[in-house]
């Protein structure tokens, strides 16, 4: 056994079974342990943004880290952006950067790079395997590290040598793993007096606090104290659809974020974050929350939110039942396709437990309205703003849930990102249907171009915003990587394309030329 | 004037007219900036590792840097593998990566990240604009740094409000930019030594001391001195061709660089570095070199090349001619295509001053052999290793000479790295042919995993490194893009879509399945 071995074994015996892939040379040591071990599912990205972006979607599903492969630092850069994502998600993940043996970094051979500073703006852990017999302990603080908290971004950078050198077999064992902070009793009370003051309160939420049955106590809660509750503006995962919490999110746009809280004198959080804008708006607060607003952390991230959330019941007391989403099919429109139109179609049609991976950007802003009432669903969000996870993200949830059906919303501009990742989809034969939302433009920054005061777009301008000239032939992209797809720009189209689609296993694309 | 508009200011007045951009929210007011001032020319990449590499390939051939506009840390992030791949080949680079607002950076929004951390490792410079008013001043800083000896990599983070932020006019000037450092007579003089001593030398040259007046100088040193003249594995630029000096490159293959050095006594470099394998092989050495030879350094990449190599001349002298490369078309062989009858036919008719962009890593290793007396060309590689520079690399040299035929020689699984530069070759109608070695694996990493002795590849490992099903349909591909496409699998059809390709402007693609 030798220290890619090791690793291979740790992670296994840790539960982590499946790795996503764009291996190089320094990692052919790891490729070949991966051989020799046929337990280990591998998956290959054609790109590090779809290997990083997949593994994100991936234990957003599964509720447990993937393991990815990267090589040496530009192939660490390139998985970044999502990498970035996840973190913000608090996504476990354990990434391994194969680097140079440890005696050749002093060559300053071509790929040779300061890996380190590269993983650490993205990582909570980094560290560095430093000798094969080693290699195990550095493994097992990588899993701890993603397992910390609401879960956490391990790159573990493991030099060629520490791969390929024999070790003495140490067979590994599961790992205790770090359990997530109790709540805090005196926060819990702080938070109840809040609920009992007569004030207007709103109770913000993400992470476990969006699991169908976290939800259906909060809504308890806000009903017996007469507190709003609302999700925060992204969240890695979030289950709704008939029969559960009907629950709003903060606005992106930054008017109707300060709308959203006008009204606002407290607010208390469960595992978010109190509300600041996307960005930085001429003349415009930081801070989504009205001067003087209370604001209270009942439970952080790192906390155990569902206890946090019992708890708080237990001090406040519940409403006998929760108001759960009727099942509801709004009528579909007919004529020109739109964005509302495809939220309708869906919500006719949407199969139980279908997960949805969001990255419509602008074109999906009003999803939520029309689609409270489909069959019940996961939703999956971009939560960092880098833009190209959507079509990893389904990527890597369709792997971890092969028996449900994965629905991309996917912005065109974003979707160009990691286009890439469709090839992965056919190659595993997964069963993700992509609507891309086709309006040739980054449609998002005509708007911010006029939200900062920059007045609207002219030639120069433009020629950086529209993506038309020529326009993206979805259904080519498509086709060249594999996977079947068509093209409708009326709703009738679409509608029959997404019985089609719906109607049979494995991956598909509609272009919604919008 | 706002801070943005000093910016693209500074930038003219320095000569720095063309803009390889992906902008966000945060980077409106220096699109709106660019919109005021048509003398820039906006060009926009799908991704960011499109922008940064057509940035390297447009100042490899433009011999000026261009700009970039990329999108708080994520942005850059996506960039960093070709700003590794520009900063291994010395090419001069400004980016400006806009960051939210100063004042907004403390509420940690979704996009922020330490976008200095991941600057620095793949730049020569990395800045930040403190205010509207110092924005002038931290240009000027990041264009000389980027001026400053071969070429640097600059990177300066604009937070929004400086942009934004009016200022008072002041008209920019062009700066003085600093000179490379004059060669050193001691060195030199050493150097003339060790070419008189008569031992086995070997002058190993990159950069400025490969365009073809100083290659003939070289051999003129060398065929006086009887030295062998090589180049590094890895060049920005190199000029070739019949008329020109044929130089050889230091072999990929660790083995065969061995080889290459079994014999050598002495290297003088010139701008070089000593030759060291690309990776680490178990049992073989890190240096290129036998023990015992002597490595001097005549000139470093920061010195005057031209001069070095002059000074050089009038101390040994030189040969009266240098031999240059006859005119010559080896015979096209018939049937089933292969690298080399790619290389074949590309030396019969490969237009006068084309532009090679070599990203064919394994199918291209030969291709020197057989085209020394193909007309004199450009041929400009992968410095870094990071895979993914070649399409982008094109796109940025046919921006630059608009007059010129750029051929890019694309190996499959690196072109899908960064496909979306296809789509700014349509839209800027740009004069490139990509020939796809469609090989459809990674085929660099069947031969790697039996260099590390790791034996060949099982079912996981094959998983990983092949391209296989589905493979990629390359035609449809470009055609998604807007760039025509057809295929060929033999040399008969090769020769007839080289024929039609050459014959018009404009993209166009050629799968060469191998």
């Amino acid at each position: 056994m030798n220290g890619a071995d090791l690793l291979c074994e740790t992670l296994l015996a840790n539960g982590i079974d499946t790795c996503f892939a764009n291996p190089g040379t320094s990692e052919m040591h790891f490729v070949a342990a991966l051989d020799r071990q046929p337990r280990m599912r591998c998956v290959l990205g054609l790109f590090e943004g779809v290997v990083t972006g997949a593994a994100d979607g991936y234990a957003r599903m599964a509720e447990k880290p993937a393991v990815t492969l990267l090589h040496t630092g530009p192939g660490l850069a390139n998985g970044l952006a999502n990498l970035h994502n996840a973190r913000r998600a608090r996504t476990p993940m354990v990434n391994v950067v194969g680097d140079h043996a440890t005696y050749h970094l002093v060559h300053d051979a071509p790929l040779t790079s300061d890996i380190d500073s590269l993983a650490r703006p993205m990582s909570h852990w980094v560290g560095r395997a430093v000798a094969a017999d080693t290699v195990g302990v550095s493994t097992e603080e990588a899993i701890r590290a993603a397992h910390t908290g609401a879960g956490g971004i391990s790159t573990l950078i493991l030099p060629a040598d520490t791969a390929w050198t024999e070790t003495e077999f140490t067979p590994p064992v599961a790992i205790t793993l770090p359990a997530p902070s109790a709540p805090d009793a005196a926060q819990v009370r702080q938070a109840a007096a809040l609920l009992r003051n007569g004030r207007a309160t709103t109770i913000l939420v993400t992470g476990m606090a969006l699991r169908a049955a976290q939800m259906e106590m909060l809504d308890r809660i806000a009903q017996k104290t007469g507190a709003r509750l609302l999700a925060q503006q992204a969240n890695g995962r979030m289950q709704r659809g008939a029969g559960r919490v009907a629950l709003d999110r903060v606005p992106y746009v930054i008017d109707q974020a300060l709308a959203c809280f006008a009204a606002t004198e407290q607010v208390i959080l469960i595992g978010a974050k109190a509300p600041v804008g996307f960005f930085a708006y001429p003349g415009k607060p930081g801070s989504m929350l009205p001067e003087g607003c209370t604001v209270l952390e009942l439970a952080s991230p790192d906390h155990d939110l569902p206890a946090a959330i019992e708890a708080l019941a237990a001090e406040v007391g519940m409403a006998p039942a929760p108001r759960l989403a009727p099942r509801h099919r709004p009528d579909l429109p007919t004529g020109k396709l739109t964005p509302d139109a495809i939220a309708i179609a869906l919500a006719g049609v949407l199969p139980e437990g279908a997960i949805i991976c969001d990255e419509s950007v602008t074109s999906g802003r009003d999803f939520f309205r029309t689609t409270y009432g489909a069959a019940p669903h996961d939703f999956l969000q971009l939560t960092g703003g880098a833009i190209g996870d959507g079509i990893p993200m389904a990527t890597g949830a369709a792997v971890a849930c092969p028996d449900r059906k994965v629905i991309g919303l996917q912005a065109d501009g974003s979707g160009m990102y990691t286009v890439q990742g469709l090839w992965t989809q056919a190659r595993e034969r997964l069963d993700v249907l992509t609507i891309v939302f086709a309006n040739r433009r980054y449609q998002i920054l005509h708007g911010e171009l006029l939200n900062v005061g920059a007045g609207p777009a002219g030639e120069n301008a433009s020629r950086m915003l529209d993506l038309d000239n020529p326009a993206i032939d979805w259904v080519q992209m498509a086709g060249a990587m594999g996977v079947e797809a068509a093209r409708a720009a009326t709703v009738e189209g679409f509608r029959d394309l997404l019985h089609t689609a719906l109607a049979r296993k494995g991956p598909f694309l509609i272009e919604a030329v919008i």
